[in-house]
């Protein structure tokens, strides 16, 4: 078992984000069937278009964003569930002066990463 | 893909559980691999100890609690993570006069629930 704080975990910068920082708060080594990650994103940020290879089950904790999902444009917040299928296309933009912050959850095993509009590849989310 | 407010979402009694509910935010109906739920237990509730088959990554949205993992009893509030392994006993007691949320992430998939004081069962968490 373990119990910790989300403040106390390493926040690695993402390569293909801007402004952008993920943190593992339950990863591989101890959940053996999905990953528990939380993204902050500075106000300014986001993410571009990119798929990955695996789902992400997302929870908004606090901050606003404009965010795509295929086809769909919508601005999510607080409390906000977000259901992305694999290989959909996707990205995020900070609305505000506030960070944007949110879970997300993925199966354990590869995932690959493809930017849609940049040749940067970082597995982001 | 989906977008919705959690609070949109059905909230259903845990039997096991004192002035408890449990949403299912993205169920196996639509996530492939594994589950997330949201849990609000009212002041004065929470659950007994029990034990589940499967493990839970949990993260703390709002209010405070007592909980026991194991050998381990911790007082939790926002912005923390806990991991219970599948088969550690584990239980809750909401503290303060405001409710107590967190997200619950399961695999998907057959979970027996035993509670260990009562004998009553409801999948709790």
């Amino acid at each position: 078992m373990s119990v910790k704080s989300a403040a106390s975990v390493r926040a690695d910068v993402v390569g293909a984000g801007k402004s952008t920082k993920r943190q593992v708060l339950i990863g591989p080594d101890e959940g053996p069937n999905f990953a528990l990650r939380r993204f902050i994103m500075e106000p300014g940020g986001g993410m571009p278009p990119h798929t990955n290879t695996v789902e992400h089950e997302q929870y908004i904790l606090r901050g606003r964003a404009r965010i795509g999902v295929g086809d769909h444009v919508v601005e999510v917040s607080r409390d906000d569930v977000v259901f992305i299928p694999a290989g959909t296309p996707h990205w995020y933009k900070v609305l505000g002066e506030a960070p944007f912050e949110f879970l997300c959850v993925v199966p354990n095993g590869p995932d690959r990463i493809e930017v849609l509009e940049d040749s940067s590849a970082d597995p982001g989310c």
